[in-house]
C-alpha cells in the first residue's frame, strides 16, 4: 500500500527552521498504514530535512554549525555563474540531504521521546517549499 | 510484504560503535523477504546509524572527525537550558543521520566487501538505544 | 510492486563526479511504478550517493569542501592498518552516505528544477562501481 502527499510551507529564507513533524504525523494517519516506512523528501536543491531536538538552544546550533563548517563566501565557485550568493545554501543542503525515512509502527512514526522532524531553509531567499510525503506499507 | 523487528543495544556512552550489520543480515533472513529494501532506524535524538569499513583504525577515525567538525563544547545554545554537556552529541546524530536503507537482493543485504553498517552512540552517558529495522519488498 | 535495476559506472579516481538522474528516470520509466519511490545506493565503501544542482561550479565546490572538512593526511588511523592513502576517502562517504531515496510520482522522480542525483568517487583510485536502484510502490 502507498499513500503520497505533497504539502507546502513557507520559509522566510536562509537558516528557517519548520518542525513538521505533526504534518508527518497527520498523513501516516490518514494512511491508514499500520506498519512501514514514512519517507519524507524536500523538493529542491537549497533545503534540507533532519532529525533532530526541537528546543529553542539547538534550533540556534545547527544553524550555527552549519555555517562554521560551510561558511557564506564569495569564493565558491558556484557564485563565479550565478552570483546569486548561496553556493553555501547548496553544500549545507547537500550534506545535510533532502531525505528522511522513519519506520511506522501501530499507525505511528518511531520517534525518540525529543526526537522530531525538521525542514531547513539553507537559501538565503524566502521559498514556498514543496515537501513530498510517502508512507509505504500495510 | 513488510517485516519489522525491534532490537536493543546497549552503548557505553559517548563514541561507543556498535557493528549491527549481523542483526540486519538475521532481520532479512528472518522476513523472508527476497528482494527489495532494509530499513534501519536510531529511535533517539542522540545517537546515529551509518555505513563505513569497521576496522580498528576507521572506527577511532570517523570519532575523532566528529569531535573535530562538532567538538564537545559549553557554548551550545543547547547548554543554557539543559547544562548536560551534550550539545555536541545532538549536532553529530543529526549531521550523520538516524536512518540508512539498503537494498535487498537474493535476501540478502547488498553491501560492498568492506561495507558495514553502525550504530554510534553520540551521548556522553550509557543508553539502552533501540533500533528499528524494518524489512519491505517480495 | 518492486522493480530493481544494477548499474555500473567507470569512475576515474578520488573526486570524480557523475550524473546519474537520466539512469535513475530510466529505471523507474521501466519499472511501470506510478507511486512510490526510488532508493539509490552505491554499493562499496568508499563512494556515496547525494542530490545537488549539477552545474560546474558547485560540482568542483562540494569535492572542494569535503576535502577542507575532512582532508586527506597519513595521520588517519585507517592509515597505520592499511598505508594505502584513503582515511580521507571512507570518512567522506560515510558522512555523505551511500544511500539516497526519492518519490516518485507519475512514473516521474519528484525532483525541483535544479536538484540532480550524483554519484562521486572518494576513492583516490578508479573503479568500477556498482549502484543498485529500487523501485517500489504501485
Amino acid at each position: 500500500m502507498v499513500y503520497q502527499k505533497h504539502i507546502t510551507i513557507e520559509t522566510t529564507g536562509n537558516k528557517d527552521l519548520h518542525n513538521i513533524t505533526n504534518e508527518i504525523t497527520n498523513v501516516i494517519s490518514n494512511s491508514g498504514i499500520k506498519t512501514g516506512i514514512v519517507h519524507i523528501f524536500n523538493v529542491g536543491s537549497t533545503g534540507c530535512i533532519g532529525a533532530i531536538e526541537l528546543e529553542p538552544g539547538l534550533e540556534k546550533d545547527i544553524v550555527t554549525i552549519l555555517d562554521k563548517l560551510i561558511p557564506p563566501s564569495s569564493s565558491y565557485k558556484h557564485e563565479l555563474t550565478w552570483h546569486d550568493g548561496n553556493g553555501h545554501s547548496h553544500l549545507q543542503a547537500t550534506i545535510l540531504g533532502p531525505d528522511l525515512t522513519i519506520p511506522v509502527t501501530k499507525g505511528q512514526a518511531v520517534l525518540g521521546v525529543w526526537q522530531q522532524v525538521f525542514h531547513l531553509e539553507c537559501d538565503i531567499k524566502a521559498h514556498t517549499r514543496n515537501i513530498m510525503i510517502t508512507v509505504m506499507g500495510e
